[in-house]
């Protein structure tokens, strides 16, 4: 993680002009990209002009063209593209450990994406950019998608997972999406771990609400929470709520 | 609500002749509005001509051009802008009665939006629509931001409305979007009062997740547990839910 944050704040300072003709086709495009996404990161793509990713990169405009003859579109895709692997990739984790240490683990290499992505994840999310295709949208979809998925495996569902347990899945994903738009909104408040931790603990609640609906979601739930402690999050959330909801014994 | 329905129904077939002089500026918009949207219920607001328009409001191409000069974008525009103000009466439902009741009527209400304006409202909320603008996308975000008031205004805070508990309103507000997206993908299943007490249960679950955090959030849990009864959504998801968390007692 910290490698890659190293690497895009690198590409802010100009290149050295005796690298100018060592990059192969590859790092250059690639180089392009990052300088791309270094400008979305604190200015809506809609400014940012070729001339200005050009002058990131200490490249000129002809050749930001030569790489990407489709103009700020082409680079605008190219980047997103690369910018949403580099997203899929924080996903992947390790299926071990409690279930909330593995999703704090994930969120952690996420919101660090947010927070060092900043104004072009908002931008990407929001709509209403000039930049904003049905090809843009599909790539956002399918990191939902593929976010979707991880979080599903690490439930250890047997069988086909029901639409119940995965409507809740995509839910919480789109709550997370809306939580780092606020918190980009509102100066990245509160700090990230204690969202991250936050984050958490809304999926747990989410997830049992829905185990009272659905056998399934029941299931998962049962086998996440037989791996969690008293002293992580599941043991903490549980003792915060239960004064909250203990003067509700009529319910019962 | 039927009355809507049905008013909305009535201009797919084409408004008898003797009408075409008669409206007033104002009446005439609403028609082309009204025959806009139906029209984009069915298909992508990209595959709705202005001819398909004219058609369904059984007037001339001239005649949609001459209420709105702007065309297909100034018509999209004007259309959202009169569901919007629709969608916003939706959210408005007196402060009487459980929580969850309140709710549970105003989601009754948007739900019967969802079903009734179908392509236009997943075309619009997923973005990549060539007749997205700036302009749709802060009619949405005011959409969303009245529905966070509504809500806020039911919890009765005191005072001003802290960050947690809003970005908790706004998250929940979000997945309902997410969810309505999926119910209107996966053929309106489930039903749609199966999916409102859901979404029900999955506020009342993030609420009492964040009251574990926040002090502020705890007192409005409180308050609106205490007007809820064994019979209604709160008692009947408590008692679901025990069972699932019951096995969970290492975590306290």
């Amino acid at each position: 993680m910290f490698e890659r944050t190293d690497t895009l704040r690198g590409m802010t300072s100009p290149a050295p002009t005796r690298a100018y003709r060592r990059l192969s086709v590859e790092e250059r495009q690639r180089q392009l990209k990052e300088a791309a996404l270094s400008l979305f990161a604190v200015r809506a793509p809609d400014e940012v002009s070729l001339d200005d990713v050009a002058e990131a990169a200490g490249v000129s405009r002809p050749l930001v063209y030569r790489y990407f003859p489709g103009g700020k579109q082409q680079l605008y895709e190219a980047a997103l593209r690369s910018a949403a692997d580099e997203l899929e990739q924080c996903f992947a984790e390790p299926p071990e450990g409690p279930l909330t240490q593995r999703l704090a683990n994930a969120l952690d290499r996420y919101l660090a994406f947010v927070d060092q992505h900043d104004a072009g994840f908002s931008a990407l999310l929001q709509g209403g950019s000039v930049v904003e295709t049905s090809r843009t949208t599909a790539i956002v979809d399918e990191v939902r998608r593929t976010a979707a998925e991880h979080i599903l495996a690490h439930l250890e569902v047997v069988g086909a997972t029901g639409p119940r347990l995965r409507m809740t899945v995509r839910m919480w994903i789109t709550s997370v999406e809306a939580a780092s738009l606020i918190w980009l909104d509102e100066e990245k408040q509160p700090p990230l771990d204690e969202l991250r931790d936050w984050l958490v603990e809304q999926f747990m609640a989410v997830l049992v609400a829905s185990a009272g609906r659905d056998p399934q979601t029941a299931e998962a739930v049962r086998g996440a929470l037989a791996m969690e402690t008293a002293e992580g999050p599941a043991g903490s959330l549980a003792r915060r709520v239960l004064p909250v909801v203990s003067d509700a014994a009529h319910l019962l």
